[in-house]
C-alpha cells in the first residue's frame, strides 16, 4: 500500500521512460538495488530443470516502481533457466488497485517467454504461497506497515517521535511483525531460494524517511497537527488518535533474528547474506536546489506527502464530523505545510532511507 | 466479464444467503452443475501425494456466482487429498474488478486449510498457467465472449439474428475461439486433469438466452435500437456498428472438436466425458408469474438487462457525441424496453440456456 501513490498510469500517459517525481525516489531506490538482486540470483544459480520457478513482489501496489527491476530479474532468470516456466506473483492487500497493477505489468508476459503473471491479496504477514514453492521473494517500501497499531501515541503522530512505553509498544510490534514475516517467507521459500527486502528503516546515523539532517518531516507533520489541536480545529482525542500504523526498525533490529542461532528464523533455515543502508535524495528538494523557486517547491512537494499520509490524518478525525468538515480540516493542514515550506524552504526534504537485506533459505 | 454485473457486494450487504435476482439465474446454473463437478473430481481421484493442486475459475468476474460451487469443490478436494496445497486461480480480463473479487473470495483461504488464492488477468484465449500445471479448470457464462468482433451485422445487434456471410463470420470466429480455448487448456492441464465448462449456447431445440419461446430478447433489443435509427435518434452507421461481441454455439459446434479423432483438440489429449444442456428460468419472469404486477416486472427486469448490454449499445454510438447526449440516447432506449414490457409483459423473460461440458486430459 505504501507505493499506492505511484502513478504508473501517469507514467504511461506521459510515454515510455517518463516518471513523475512522486515515484522517482522509490523507483531509484529499487533500481539501485538491481545489483543486489542479480547477485542473489547468481548465487542461487537455478538449475535449468524445467520446473516452475516462482518470484513474488510482496506489497507491490500498482507495480510501477519495481517494474524495471522485476523485468531485469525475470529476464536474467529466463536467460539462466530457459526451460523453466516462471510464476510472477504480485501481492498486496485486498484494497489495492489490482486492475491498475495488471494494466501496468501484464505486458511483461508478452515480452518474456514462459512468464505467467498472478496476483495475491494475502497479507505478507501470513503465508501467501504453499510451503517450499517460492524461489525469489522481493519486497520494497512495504514492511514498515504494521499488522496492527499497538496503541495511541500521546505526543506525536509517528513512532519515530514517541518515547517510553509508547515507543516500546511500536518497537515490539515491529519486531514481532518482522519475525513473523521472515518465518512466513522461510516456510514458503524453496531450499536455496532468496529473499531481497528493501525496507524503510533507521540507518546507522539515526536517519529515516524525511529526517536526514534538515527539517524533520514527521516532526513537521506533528507540529502542524498539534497546532490544529491548540487552535481548537481538532480535538485532543483526535490528535491522540492520529498515528501512522508504521514501525521503522534500526539495522540492529532488522538483523537481530538472523544473529540468534537458536532463534526461530535461523532454525527455519534463513541465513542473512547481505545488509546495508541506502539513501535516495528527495527529488523535489533536488529540483528546488536547481530552480530556487520556494513557491514552486512547496506547491510540487506537498501533494506527494499528502498522497501517502492523508489516510492517517483522516483516520484520526472523529467519524461524527460531516465529510465536508473533514475535508476542510485536511485542506487546512496541508495548506499549512505548504505555507511552511514556501516561507522557509531550506532543509525540507523527503529523503528516502532504506535498510536492504538479502537472505537465503537453506535446507532445514 | 459476463458476470461483471453480479453484485456479490450487494449480497454481502444484504447478509449471508441473500442473492439479488440479477445474479440468481447464473448462480443457480452453476450450483446446478455441482454434481457434474463432484463427479469429475471423483473420476480424477487425485492422489494424496503432497504436490500442489491447481484449480482455476476462468472468466470469474467478481467470483460471486461461482462462490458456493467453488467452495464445495475445494472442500471435497481438501477431503480427498489432505496433504496437497491448493492454488485457486481466479481469472478475468485486466478491466475486471479484482479488488471486489478478492473481497468476495479471500475468506475461503481462512476456511479451507492449505488453500492459496491467486488471480490472473490473462485472457482464457491464451495460456494462463504453465504447461501441465492445471488440475481442475472451470469456466461459466464466459466463453461466448469472442476474442474479436469479426464484422458488423447489417440488420441485427446479435449474431443470433444475423444471416448469410455475416452469421458465418461470427460462427467461424466462435469456432476458432472455442478450439483455441480448448487447446490452451489442453496445454496447461495436467494428465488426468478435468475441465468443466458452462457455456451460453443454443440448445437442441434452438433456444438460447432470452429466446425460449416467448418474446425474443435480442430481437427486442434490435427492434428498439432500429426504432431509434428510424426515428433519427441514432444514425444508420451507429446502428450497424452496434454488435454484441459474442458467439452462441450449438451443441454440435461445442462438441465438434472432440468428435474429430485427427483434430488438434483430440491430438492434444482432450477427451469429452459429458455434454448436456440446461435451462434456468428468468427470476424476474418467475416473480411476475407470482405477483402479476406488470409495472413492477418492467421496473425490476430492465436494470439487469442494462447491466450487461449497455456497454455494447454505448460502444455503437459515435465517439463525437457529447457524453450527456450518449446517456440520453441510452436512457431513451432502455425506457422504451421498460415501456414494452409494462404494456405487454407476457412472454418477456431472460431464461438462461447453457451447454455444459466436462472434458478430461489424457497423456498425450
Amino acid at each position: 500500500m505504501s507505493r499506492r501513490a505511484q502513478t504508473a498510469g501517469f507514467m504511461a500517459m506521459k510515454g515510455g521512460g517518463y516518471y513523475s517525481r512522486a515515484t522517482v525516489g522509490a523507483r531509484h531506490a529499487i533500481d539501485g538495488a538491481a545489483p543486489l538482486l542479480m547477485d542473489a540470483l547468481a548465487r542461487m544459480d537455478p538449475p535449468d530443470d524445467g520446473r516452475v520457478l516462482t518470484v513474488a513482489d510482496m506489497g507491490c501496489a500498482d507495480g510501477g516502481t519495481s517494474l524495471d527491476a522485476m523485468a531485469a530479474l525475470l529476464r536474467e532468470m529466463r536467460r539462466r533457466a530457459p526451460s523453466r516456466p516462471i510464476h510472477m506473483v504480485y501481492t498486496d492487500l485486498p484494497r489495492n488497485d489490482f486492475g491498475q497493477l495488471f494494466r501496468n505489468v501484464q505486458h511483461l508476459a508478452d515480452e518474456i517467454p514462459g512468464l505467467y503473471i498472478l496476483a495475491s491479496a494475502t497479507s505478507f504477514h501470513r503465508p501467501i504461497l504453499p510451503p517450499g514453492t517460492l524461489h525469489f521473494g522481493f519486497s520494497a517500501t512495504a514492511s514498515h506497515y504494521l499488522s496492527e497499531t499497538p496503541r495511541e501515541i500521546s505526543d506525536h503522530v509517528h513512532m519515530v517521535g514517541a518515547s517510553g512505553a509508547e515507543r516500546a509498544a511500536y518497537v515490539g510490534q515491529a519486531r514481532r511483525d518482522w519475525e513473523g514475516m521472515l518465518l512466513a517467507r522461510a516456510r514458503e521459500l524453496a531450499p536455496g531460494g532468496r529473499l531481497a527486502l528493501l525496507n524503510f528503516g533507521i540507518d546507522e546515523e539515526g536517519r529515516y524517511l524525511g529526517s536526514t539532517g534538515g527539517v524533520d518531516m514527521f516532526d513537521t507533520f506533528d507540529a502542524l497537527w498539534a497546532g490544529l489541536r491548540d487552535a481548537g480545529a481538532i480535538s485532543a482525542a483526535e490528535y491522540a488518535a492520529t498515528n501512522f500504523p508504521q514501525g521503522y526498525r534500526t539495522v540492529a533490529e532488522f538483523t537481530a533474528p538472523f544473529r540468534d542461532p537458536d532463534g526461530p528464523v535461523r532454525r527455519a533455515g534463513l541465513r542473512l547474506e547481505h545488509v546495508d543502508t541506502a539513501t535516495v535524495r528527495c527529488p523535489y528538494a533536488a529540483a528546488f536546489a536547481e530552480h530556487g523557486d520556494a513557491a514552486r517547491f512547496a506547491r510540487e512537494y506537498i501533494p506527494t506527502l499528502r498522497s501517502w499520509s492523508e489516510a492517517t490524518f483522516a483516520g484520526g478525525l472523529s467519524p461524527d464530523r460531516p465529510e465536508a468538515e473533514r475535508r476542510a480540516i485536511l485542506d487546512r493542514f496541508y495548506d499549512a505545510y505548504e505555507d511552511a515550506v514556501r516561507e522557509a524552504p531550506d532543509g525540507h526534504a523527503m529523503d528516502y532511507v532504506y535498510c536492504r537485506l538479502v537472505a537465503a533459505r537453506e535446507p532445514a
